[in-house]
């Protein structure tokens, strides 16, 4: 039978909500504060998931150690102490909302994790405001 | 692909449990001190659960702070420093547990949130207590 | 040289803050939805601070299962699922604000714990808004 | 249709992950410091999650108090305070990770709670690894 | 005798550490991440301590309703989704580390505050990191 | 004007209260479950607070990713996942209660810190029981 193992990580990060088809009267009434020209930041909390059955011998779905450093090699050093919009080529074509940021930790995580093991993360943006993807 | 957004709120409010249609030994028996007939209190932290199609140039499934003002509107003011058994009229015939609490929360914002995204609440008593509705 | 030992427990209560000698208009514009008449309620968190020298064999300053209990027979067992404006008699005549409820919990637990240890109560009504007694 | 309810409990325990198949340095290899000969521990903490359909009168899918108790008497007393290696039979032939605690801790309870109702346990071995059984 | 009252607040910012005085080596060197030329941002949360006797009739120290709200008219406002290198002037001159961010916001706290009541500020820059002043 | 700073570092440890020169039922009756023979565990978390003045040039009292390490190199190593009473020597002819690791941690990092710095620790054994030394 399957079981869910969970590592959390964190990451901080400047960003700003903007669609650059848009013009910044739409921009401001879409995103309000979140548009901010100078950027706001946050200190974002990610939670990855991982489904499988415990191996026999050793009770591991996986190792979280080995499960923590994926996070810290593919994705901390990619977005901590960065701007997400100006360093991050991820979204140099998407906004970076929680969701989208989800679903690009998601993309990334999904390639290094056997195919074999199902694979969710949640990302707090603050503690009020927080996604989940794949949605269960 | 689907992505789940969260918004916690808080609400802060008095009750009892009781069974009205019971004698003053049922109640007591079956809800010890919750029964207390000058009722007792809890912060309430109540967390919206919204599952749906980020839109593609927003990257919102739905703005946060609109989610935000609609549980304000809907819940906050009806729920916040009130009675639940004396100020709420969803409490006159159903007992106020967590469970019927989260439901009539559930039933209030259904209405009021887009047919096409699913909604789901948390609901906690205490930091021990707490229920999800629907559960999943 | 002195240690700081702390004890954290919980009560969740009802109540109202209201001046019975100020008229309704008084009470509603100083203490606004605190003055619903049919009270509302929080969960309490009180962390109980013990200052000593720690027993040179034991290494205690106090026994924290001691303090714990001191704390559930004096305070919880009053507190915990009451009203306070009607349940509480400590409150008939001053009013239930978090600073009052502080001091009237110290002067409770200052007569059961040893004279040579110095105490001090801090009172969470919301994770927001707490209050210590005395202050430092 | 059917709630949710979760139960938070605590229990601190010593453990060493080991397989007695393995030899010294396959033991270091996969666990690291986990496999220290004399033991570390940790301050678990115990989600209990039980679906159903809230009782029409009462209002309750179980009342917290209930499952509190069971946990307490079941898992508590046997886990609490122990060295899961040692003390806890459970342990002789299989591996305390957090995963293994998890599945043990569900067919404990599985015997105790009413077959019509759904059970789920969440296990925290630190506030940064954490496991779900079964799995969702 | 004194009660200590605390409201807690949040405000989400972008900045980095950078000493214009300074050569890019010095202050990489200095700062590593913290000084990324793109900005990075955090989820500060803000405790604002007041110390004073708590009226007799109200049993108030400060209404923390009219503290939350000196808050964020006097520093929410002026820091929340903001830049605080580019946006707020106090940090033209001075690096925004927490110490530096927890002495301007006592600064302006302490002309909004009657100046028989103490006055003292926390400021988590993350849940691991945080400052106070002044140091008690 | 002074400022404190804080870090929160984390470790787990297995430990049992017991005095050597005691018999096993004044052990037993002075520590109870605490004095299980074959040791219980926990999450340790350690709050390492620094007081000095800000430096003009930088606004740091101290680098908190300096300070991170020296609490790295001098406690974590030496504290995280081991057993106190048998892996660290300073435990050797003192019980390991809160109150004695955080005077041993104390003295232990006084000396790695410049003496123009205030230190003060704070030790929490479970979220509900923790210690401070010196006690303020």
């Amino acid at each position: 039978m399957k079981v869910a193992v969970y590592r959390k990580e964190h990451f901080n990060a400047a960003h700003r909500l903007h669609v650059s088809s848009w013009s910044q009267e739409e921009n401001e009434k879409a995103f309000g504060l979140c548009n901010n020209a100078n950027f706001h930041g946050h200190n974002y909390t990610l939670i990855v998931k991982v489904i499988g059955e415990p191996d026999k011998v050793t009770g591991y779905v996986i190792d979280l150690k080995v499960l923590s450093d994926l996070i810290k090699k593919h994705i901390i050093k990619k977005f901590d102490h960065k701007n997400l919009n100006l360093d991050v080529p991820d979204f140099k074509t998407i906004n970076p909302t929680a969701e989208n940021i989800a679903v690009v930790i998601w993309n990334i995580l999904r390639k290094e994790i056997d195919k074999n093991l199902e694979l969710k993360v949640t990302l707090y943006e603050t503690e009020r405001n927080f996604v989940e993807f794949p949605a269960s």
